[in-house]
This record gives structure tokens, C-alpha cells and sequence, in this order.
């Protein structure tokens, strides 16, 4: 499991592993995320506060996309390829790891692929059971330990199966949701919301029936929602769309056979299009901060609502709350307002 | 869709709605789950308000499992059994609907099913999209507004895929976690933590070759794991386990064959004799005591976030912080040391 302890001794602090991470640490890096990940919910948070200093990759792409579209392929070809450009490659591969989905998690299948020994590529899963302050929180932090340990290049892949993973897509820079000609329903997924998150689409399987098809059936739905796309835009808000005279960026559709290695150079141009655009002036600035201010409300909210647990349990300057709205002499809301009245 | 707006007009506010709750209008708990779900967080938040006054169900049994398992059949056999007891039975359905998952919801399939025309049941699915302040929050509320309007026993149904759905099936008094033999990895399963959250097992297909072999499995796996066992005391931590001298409640294991309308009686039973266990007055307690204290802690701090939030956007009078983090003057623990000094 990805959240077992580090093998090595567990005295060092989280400061001198993110000190450790900036000089390339491998060892440094895994043993950051392995206590990002934690049980025990104060050593995450020293790991959480420690990494806040790190840089983010010069360059996220998030891949999601339903079981069977081929992803794990996919991510293989995509890591062969930057390699090849001579970028350090990390990738986050997040499972919900429910005691319900005890399958083999995507990035262990990875490790055990062709670029398990290669230096330059780092892959690590992430489970949703013992992270702190969500699954989002925690893979922005291991975002960061990438970052200071030099990899250029992030993917960050989910397997599509809930909120918590959309929010986790959404941290990368570019989206890129895979789709696969013969699951079925593809008009009904696409009505779903398909559109809202993604940047780029890839059609995997590209050389078999029915892709070439869906990739036209997916340009339709763009070109008819024009309204709907254009995710960086979307997540700053109607106030920054009705202000920003630039232009809306339209998700492009590539087919790819990683099978037959094609179509992958055509894939990375298009990611290198959209981090063009992202680079817009005015909406580089905005994008960089609204996510400076995303990460300081989660890590402050995070710390508050610690806080505020702490004095709500047994023992606490708060209990007395919970006692009496436990029995039924006060009601819940009056308990927040005069929680929140006396932490003022 | 479970998000889909009321159908009626909506200018009635959620304190009128509530109100009407508890004289029991079922049109009334409709739409107050509709608000809560909505996509406008101001009115989701309103009507989280609102509803904090209303009581919590009688009795709450959280049904998890995973696909397969003939939870929608079980939960139609049980709600028959609770209605022909004479109890008013509520069901919340929690899907996450993301993109890629587009089926049928549980809820609309029972909902379709024999029990859609009675005014004893109320059958709602809510997804994870739009919930402000996590799906376990929104459920909660939901909770109280089949409370609130006069359903004695709620059945709370999650498909188990990740950390939010068990947080969901937490909030239930008794846990049901439903098993079917034939699945495979069985006991790979319940090495993943089961056994962590279930106070009975339903082996659903109770007639059929397997079911009887996956009962001694689970009952063997239950008694070699003592230490493990009774979810309601590991709930409130280390410190009551060590204070509290009653007894532990072992999980039991229910054969159940819907279809043949046999075991139902025998589960409900087992649901009862768990009811009488929390009933057990250290712990009955301690129980309402700790969710009383994180109702108000989750409530407190989903205020304060939601207070930052607007405090950090463009306008607000923290806007500065995440421009300085944004442009890299300021890291961004030294950004939320201000933004709490700030709010202090």
C-alpha cells in the first residue's frame, strides 16, 4: 500500500526532508509523502506545513478518464515520450482506496513497467484513506515535493470515480480526460459534464473501429458548447470572465495509439498549446492567484478546524458545547456561533 | 438528476420550509434537500442553517457493499419489513456522480420500484457534486430533514468507493455492510478494513452455493480480531476505549436471501440488538456527545473557510496575501499565519 511507513529510520524532521527534497532526494521525496499521507494527523500536517516552501512543477497534467480507456498505457507512452525530451517525470496516480477496491493500484502497475528503474521518472500512488484535510490537500502538497525535487514534468492521473478526484484533477494545469471508442454512452457521458473539465481529449486506441468517430462526435459537442468550455477561465469566476477581453481556449481531440506509438507527439503539442495560452498576461496572473488563495483558505481553514476539534473533545475549553447540545439543551448553530464567538 | 431544482416556486425560504418539515410535508423535506444540494453555496448554506434545529432520526442504519452486491435488492426487502412494522422509513441514496459515471442512480431505481407510491416511504439519491462543504456534511443535514419530518427510520445507502462514502455511512447509528459470496477476494477484502467499519454483515443471496461458507469466513475473521472490532468505541478514541469498562459489540453476520423473503426478520433483529447496545449509558452518551462535537466543529469551520475564501478573493480584504503568494513575496504558511492573525 502507498501509505506505508518509510523502510529507513523515521527520526528525521519533515524540514530537513524538504531541505533534503531541494538538493533531488529521492528518498527525501518519498519519505515527504509518506508522511503527507499519514495516520497520525500531526505528523501530516508538520509534513504539510514543511513542503508549503517547495515550488510547484514547472508543468501539471491532470489525466482522467473512465476505467478501460486505456490510462495506465497511455501514461507509459506519455512518460517514454518526455523522457525522450530529456524532462525528470513524476506522477501521482490517485485511487480512491476504499476497503471496496482492493484491485492493484494504477501506479504500482506503472512502477513495475519499463520506467521502474529509471531515475528520471518517479511514480507514486495515493489512496484517499488517511489523508488529512482531503485528498486534494495532500496531492497539492506531493505537487510540491515534486517540484522541489527537480521533476519538470507531473502527471497526475485519477481513475474519475468522485468529487474528491475531479478536485484533485483540477489542481494540474492542463486536464486531459480519456476516452475510449465502444464503452458506451459516450453522447450521455459528454452530456454529464465531460466538457467542463477538460482541456484536451484523447481518444486512446486510436487505430481501432469507431475512434476516428468519436473524435468527430467530441469536436460536435465542443463546437455546439462553445459557452460551456474553457475550464481556467471557468474556475476564476463570472467576475474574471465578464473582465477578461482575451481569448476562451477550445479543448482540442487527439487520437493516439500507444500501442502503435502514434499520436503521442501530436498530444504533447497540444498540452504545449494550452500551456501557450495559459500564459495569456492577464489570465497567468489570475490563475496564480486565485490558486495562492485555494491553498492559503484549505491550509488556514485546515488548521482552524483542527483547532477547533481539539476544543470541542473531551478535556477541551469547548466541551461544555457539545455536552449541552448533545443533550439537547442547546442547538447546533448556536453552539457554532458561540464557538466561533469565542475563538474571536 | 438529484440536483434538479424544486419544481415548485422557490421564493419560500429554508426557516419556512423547515418548519413545514416538521408537520411533516414531504414537499417541504424535498426541496430543503434540494437547497442543500444546490450549486448556489449561499443558498446551500442557508438552508444548512435552517435545517440544524430539526432532530436527528430515531434510528439511522448505513448499508454499504460493493457493486454486485444486491444492495438495491436488500434495501427494497427491508424497507417492505419497516413498513409492515408500521415505521415511516426514509432512504438516502448517496452516488458520486461524476462524469464517468452516468447509470442509473440507486435511488431512481428504488424509487421506480414497489415502494414509490407510499406516503410512509421517502426515497432520495443525492450525488457528490454541488454538496458545499463535502458530501458527509450535506448528508448529515439530509438526515435531519427525514428526522425533521417524521421518518422513524432511515436507511443510508453509499456504493463504498472512497474515503467520502465511508465518511457518509459513518454518520449511521448501526452499519450494515452488505457481502455477496462469488465476488472473489473475500478474505482479501476484509483484511482491507471491513471489518473496521461494519457492526452487522448482511451475506445477501443467502440460498445461493457460498453464501453459508462467506458467513463462517467472516464470523472466523471477526473472532480472530477482537482487538479490531466495535466501530462505536473506536469512534470515540483511544481515551474512552481505555475509561470504558462495558462490553464491546461483536459484529454478527446475517444470511439473507430477498427474494426468497428469508433473514429479513433475523437482520432486523440484529439491527435491534445493536440499537440496545448504544443504548448502554457511558456510551449512549460519549456517542452524542462526540457527534455533537464534530457537527459543530465541521459546521464552525466550513464557516470560516467559506469566510476566507470570499476574504482572499479579488476585493476582499485579504486579496493582497494571495497576489504576494501568487508573485512569489510571500510563502504561502506565511500567508496563512497572516490570514489567521487577521481573522483572530
Amino acid at each position: 500500500m502507498s501509505a506505508a511507513p518509510a523502510s529507513g529510520p523515521t527520526s528525521t524532521s519533515p524540514e530537513v526532508l524538504a531541505a533534503e527534497c531541494l538538493q533531488g532526494s529521492r528518498r527525501a521525496a518519498a519519505r515527504l509523502i509518506s508522511m503527507l499521507e499519514s495516520a497520525d494527523g500531526g505528523a501530516a500536517r508538520a509534513a504539510s506545513r514543511a513542503v508549503a516552501r517547495l515550488p510547484l512543477p514547472a508543468q501539471t497534467i491532470g489525466l482522467t478518464g473512465p476505467p478501460g480507456a486505456g490510462k495506465s498505457t497511455l501514461l507509459d507512452y506519455l512518460i517514454g515520450l518526455l523522457r525522450k525530451r530529456n524532462l525528470r517525470v513524476g506522477v501521482i496516480a490517485v485511487d480512491p482506496s476504499s476497503p471496496f477496491t482492493g484491485g492493484a493500484l494504477l501506479g504500482d502497475r506503472i512502477r513495475m513497467s519499463q520506467h521502474g528503474p529509471d531515475s528520471g521518472v518517479f511514480i507514486r500512488s495515493m489512496g484517499s484513506r488517511g489523508a488529512s484535510g482531503g485528498l486534494a490537500a495532500a496531492a497539492s502538497d506531493a505537487l510540491r515535493v515534486l517540484g522541489g525535487a527537480g521533476f519538470d514534468a507531473v502527471l497526475l492521473e485519477t481513475v474519475g470515480a468522485g468529487q474528491s478526484e475531479i478536485e484533485v484533477v483540477n489542481l494540474a494545469d492542463t486536464v486531459c480526460v480519456v476516452q475510449v471508442a465502444g464503452l458506451g454512452d459516450d453522447v450521455q457521458l459528454m452530456k454529464m459534464g465531460i466538457l467542463e473539465i477538460a482541456d484536451v481529449f484523447v481518444v486512446t486506441k486510436g487505430d481501432r473501429p469507431g475512434a476516428e468517430d468519436l473524435k468527430l462526435q467530441l469536436e460536435r459537442a465542443i463546437h455546439e458548447a462553445p459557452g460551456e468550455v474553457c475550464r481556467a477561465i471557468r474556475q476564476l469566476g463570472p467576475g474574471f470572465a465578464a473582465s477578461f477581453q482575451g481569448p476562451r481556449w477550445t479543448p482540442e481531440v487527439v487520437l493516439v495509439s500507444a500501442l502503435r506509438a502514434q499520436g503521442g507527439d501530436e498530444l504533447l503539442a497540444a498540452f504545449e498549446r494550452h500551456r501557450a495560452y495559459l500564459a495569456t498576461p492577464a489570465l497567468a496572473e489570475a490563475l496564480r492567484t486565485s490558486r495562492a488563495a485555494r491553498e492559503i483558505a484549505w491550509r488556514a481553514t485546515r488548521r482552524l478546524g483542527d483547532a477547533l476539534n481539539e476544543r470541542l473533545a473531551p478535556g477541551g475549553d469547548l466541551a461544555a458545547l457539545a455536552a449541552d447540545c448533545a443533550a439537547g439543551r442547546l442547538d447546533v448553530e448556536s453552539a457554532v456561533a458561540r464557538a466561533l464567538g469565542g475563538s474571536a
